[in-house]
């Protein structure tokens, strides 16, 4: 029986684990992954004391700093969260149970998907969510972005440089993003933006090698290797619906200490309603429900 | 005219500073230090991203983060805020006024004095309030540690090691720390542990010479160099008395957002009613209060 299991490893699971074993909890973390979204950033240069640094060396630091505490690292998904006595099992995608007086959720968020045939056959062979991660991937080629948002925009002014062709597609009539990212865009011979555009396919051999979409009604087929989606961020807060009061977006619903709905289970980070999605503010999120659990904790063993 | 002011440069103000300046508003920041309670800290170990680090090293890192970014330092208290005209006016010691549209109160917490004669002449003179600071300038010397919590006996734990003799302070009839602290306390032959004992003045030349207690009724003069205080922290919100709403103990009441209860006026880090005291907390809460004063005049101006 743990005190806490933590889901995920992003700046919120890590920083309440850190805080977790400082207070000599029993703690247990299940992730995929470690760093989070983190993990996808180019340059970070709002996190106090790290004037730049690239998000893969800067969760390299975390992850270090995490090894320093007796923290039990668990790498799966987990899969549901069943009442128990004494609290809850978590069970994790091979079946096994994992039991915990607390439980705390910050297993962030994730990339929107297309819902487009060929979308899940061509992930990690031309389908990518995360142009700061994969772009390099694509010198000299031609790509598409999906996304007319900031995201989205920023996403083909990195690959204007690296790719031969950018095609910036967006649902709306017109570009979503600040005017400062629209223009730079626009000023880009190699980019291509479709607005009033959707997606209706991604198609290949072993890799990708097309896009279909429909341009103000009429279908197109785009010659691509690469795609890159960049419609938005999803909570990843299924494992508790039902369980605890999501919002209409389906974050976790919490309160200024982390506390959901459902005493024994607490939250942090990006899968949570606070409005600013932000590292420091996570890792900050992350010791307040790691202290809020041990004070739970106190009256409850 | 600045869109925002901030008084005061520990965690909080320092990160709402960065994300201030990220957003490109005009940003001056009003403080007396840089770094706050973290400059006092010995040894940080969970801070995320940093496995061990002293605070003033901490805080080293903190400022050259914030050098990187257009801000505006004035070295001076605040004395006064008044309702100017789409704003607020910021009245420093030197009676200079500083204009804003927004404030954030970030000032921290200040330890509690023990308001008997000779504090204030033998401050820096043997009167600290800071071991974790000056408790290497007393090797070899006899001093007394007014306060019997954590705080206290952790003092007299340090200065244990250095001083030749430790008389531990407290006006309770027992300790009031955890008791694996008092029994470490108790364990060395060099420090005396005086409870129900108060405090009643300090004396000497140009340096500390003595403290005068009265110990159970009984008036007594100890012979020693220095006075280490530690008998808590009161929060740094004077300035908005009557202003916006404090809690009992003269916390700023803020919304998870970081608002205070005057449209216009933010805080973040330990001046507000956050229950967790921590700087990773302060530090989400610094940029959470920026963006949310930054949201502010987005309909403002």
């Amino acid at each position: 029986m743990n005190d806490v299991i933590i889901l995920g490893a992003g700046p919120a699971g890590m920083t309440a684990a850190i805080y977790c074993a400082r207070k000599q909890l029993n703690v247990k973390v299940l992730t995929t992954d470690v760093g989070g979204q983190t993990l996808w950033s180019g340059g970070i240069e709002n996190y106090l004391g790290f004037d730049y640094i690239k998000g893969s060396d800067l969760v390299d630091k975390f992850e270090k700093h995490l090894k320093n505490f007796k923290v039990d690292m668990v790498y799966k998904t987990a899969a549901t969260i069943v009442d128990s006595r004494d609290g809850w099992a978590v069970e994790d995608g091979d079946g096994h149970k994992h039991q915990a007086h607390t439980i705390i959720i910050a297993t962030g968020k994730s990339p929107r998907q297309l819902g487009v045939s060929g979308e899940d056959k061509f992930r990690g062979r031309g389908v990518t969510y995360c142009a700061t991660c994969d772009a390099p991937l694509f010198a000299g080629s031609d790509v598409a972005v999906v996304g007319g948002g900031n995201s989205g925009v920023e996403a083909a002014l990195q690959l204007a440089d690296i790719a031969a062709k950018v095609y910036l597609i967006e649902s709306d009539p017109e570009l979503t993003a600040d005017e400062v990212l629209e223009d730079k865009v626009y000023d880009h011979k190699n980019v291509e933006v479709l607005t009033g555009t959707t997606v209706t396919g991604i198609d290949g051999d072993i890799l990708l090698e097309s896009l279909d979409i429909n341009a103000d009604g009429r279908p197109r087929r785009l010659a691509v290797t690469g795609v890159f989606v960049e419609i938005g961020l999803t909570p990843n807060s299924a494992i508790v619906k039902g369980l605890v009061k999501l919002n209409e977006t389906g974050e976790i619903v919490v309160d200024r200490s982390g506390r959901t709905s459902r005493p024994g289970i607490f939250a942090a980070g990006d899968v949570t309603d606070e409005p600013a999605k932000q590292i420091i503010i996570a890792a900050g999120d992350g010791a307040r429900a790691a202290l809020t659990a041990y004070d739970y904790l106190l009256y409850l063993v």
